[in-house]
């Protein structure tokens, strides 16, 4: 038996939406999910028992900036990220790979692994698979990511083939590196760029090497929305269908539900934390900026149509205030509010599945959230 | 009947501090208490629900910081600051005075009121003890206080001496605009530098108008702890018995115990709030710096006598990677920490007054804490 298994409940008949749940070692979630981000275990501004009231059932934190930062060896001295940051549900650890190649300077790549500076003090560290795999044994997170390339985008041919047969190769040593298996699953991601053929080829390969669950890596890396659906499109019916399937970096709502239509079954992003902190917020009627000046007196919630903390108890008023104000209490309402709301889509979403009418439901949520409109207002 | 009332419940025999109630229109107060800052409407990092758990009784809001961001008017409209922000408890604004004096450039007082530049944009404003009332008056404080003059340390006798008169004079403009008497308590406050027969003659002149309370103001500006605790001295025992009694600005754990044992009702301060977000802390052995090198591995609480939920569920180890790392949740959880650590402390004098043993509480806990080595740890 693995650390992980994933229950097909039913697809929904409009869309082929799947509804399931996933067992872990923390408890079982619901999915399709959204998994809010905790970079440097913690999710910014929030207490585990506030993420718990909204709603979120497994929380994703990132294995680079905790290798840094405080070190996966002091984590793992503390008995583990999970009492650590006193989190008793699910945890997802990515590999580092995706922050290697964005955040860090002069990484060097060869078959072995990668060479990369602190992005905190230039320091010089060597990440591979198994080192990866270690780093993520020590963290002990209930679901753990292979190590990968993650090409950026545009990526000609010829490079992503190589990158892509490089990551099938590192996602064996993966899986040869990782013993913690009762405890802890790896997943594989699937890589391929924007091509067709990489992509069918990762899915073959990877589905060879029979990982517990995968995820889709190297989408909403600032390709058009149309692309990555497309590619979701050649991907995701491919991959088995007693396994669990993660889009990896995905956040805003639209793409979340045009993501469970093509068969996700797990999501996560900083998007709705980070614009957050900067006051933006999702709402039913679309995106809000609270520090706009037509805010200032308005005495109504944030949302009328949302059930959080921040909707029950405070005005638009009163949190523009507090960001002209620099307040902390500022983010904190509008971070409780973001996640809630992709919390709720989400249950909205299992719903509609249940219902076999996701593909209305769209219609519905798009049409109310000014989708529709001319200037989109993602 | 005005809109609060003192009731003393009993004095300590060992040294004659007071144990009372001061009854509010949002509620009972036990005294001896410390009231939290929440300058802009909020006390930084925390949710009224927070505020509430930790035995929060009332907490204080800055007239000049409201006045000037987002406008007392605005906060009118709102419904009041209680609505405003959310806290159904008792509220205390000070007058903006010492702020006035304090923050803002360029001031000029005539026997008018005084003229100030705003410390946020540079704007020209005006505030006099009828527009400080009329602003309190909107802002709906259950606890308001006159307007002020607070001299800076050291003062000469002369200048004191005029500033004191004038204030007098304030104190009367003061009670003469306060109109809202059955909702908001209009508390005086008492000057007169450093020098015994001012302070006496303020004592005198301030207690002739029969404010409902009143505040020691003046106090913890530079002067060394001695000169604090021999004008308290001088003070506090004139002052009515049946009539609450505040010392502005104090929130050492010494100064408390110290202020409760010269007959002190109720204290605020910023400290305990403004240390916490760089990461110091207060513990029953000392204060803390949680970010210091030899905390790196120490998976105990903050402080192991504490029943706070940051001390609950959260290592030094792990409260020292928030702070590292930048993280609000860092600010947020030793917020809590020294809020409860202040208010317990509150708790604890209370029982020791009740138990007539307030000189003995105080000798322990200094022991403890560390005030009586000669590197004084305050
Ligand atoms: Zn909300
Ligand atoms: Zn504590």
């Amino acid at each position: 038996m693995g650390a992980v298994r994933y229950e097909l409940i039913k697809q929904c008949k409009q869309s082929g939406a799947r509804l399931g749940r996933l067992h872990t070692p923390h408890g079982v979630i619901e999915t399709p999910i959204f998994m809010p981000v905790g970079t440097q275990a913690t999710v910014k501004t929030m207490t585990p028992e506030e993420l718990k009231n909204i709603g979120s059932q497994i929380i994703l934190s990132n294995t680079y900036h905790l290798y840094l930062r405080p070190g996966h060896k002091l984590v793992e001295k503390a008995g583990g990220l999970h009492k650590f940051m006193n989190w008793d549900k699910p945890i997802l650890t990515d590999s580092g790979g995706f922050q290697v190649f964005s955040l860090s300077d002069l990484r060097d790549i060869t078959e072995e692994g990668v060479t990369f500076k602190s992005h905190l003090d230039g320091s010089k560290h060597f990440l591979s698979p198994e080192r990866a795999i270690e780093i993520e044994n020590s963290l002990g997170a209930d679901i753990i990511m292979a190590f990968d390339e993650c090409l950026p985008y545009p990526c000609d041919y010829d490079y992503a083939k190589n990158s892509l047969h490089r990551t099938i190769r590192w996602a064996e040593r993966c899986l040869n590196a990782h013993k913690n298996t009762e405890k802890q699953a790896l997943f594989g991601i699937i890589q391929g760029g924007m091509y067709r053929d990489l992509r069918e080829e990762s899915v073959r390969e990877m589905v060879k090497l029979d990982f517990p669950g995968y995820a889709i890596g190297g989408l909403s890396i600032g390709e058009p929305k149309p692309i990555m659906y497309e590619v979701l499109d050649w991907t995701a019916h491919l991959l088995p269908e007693n396994k669990a399937r993660y889009l990896m970096g995905i956040g805003s709502p639209d793409a979340l539900i045009e993501g469970a239509i093509r068969g996700i079954d797990m999501f996560d992003c900083v998007l709705p934390t980070r614009i957050a902190r900067n006051g933006t917020a999702f709402t039913s009627r679309g995106r809000v900026v609270i520090k706009n000046a037509k805010y200032a007196e308005d005495f109504g919630p944030l949302d009328a149509e949302c059930d959080c903390y921040t909707c029950r108890n405070y005005s638009r008023a009163y949190l523009r205030h507090l960001f002209k104000a620099e307040e902390i209490l500022g983010p904190r309402l509008v971070t409780i509010h973001n996640l809630r709301f992709l919390l709720r889509l989400m249950e909205n979403v299992r719903q509609a599945i249940l219902e076999d009418r996701l593909l209305d439901f769209r219609d519905e949520f798009f049409e109310k959230y000014g989708y529709n409109e001319s200037s989109r207002n993602f």
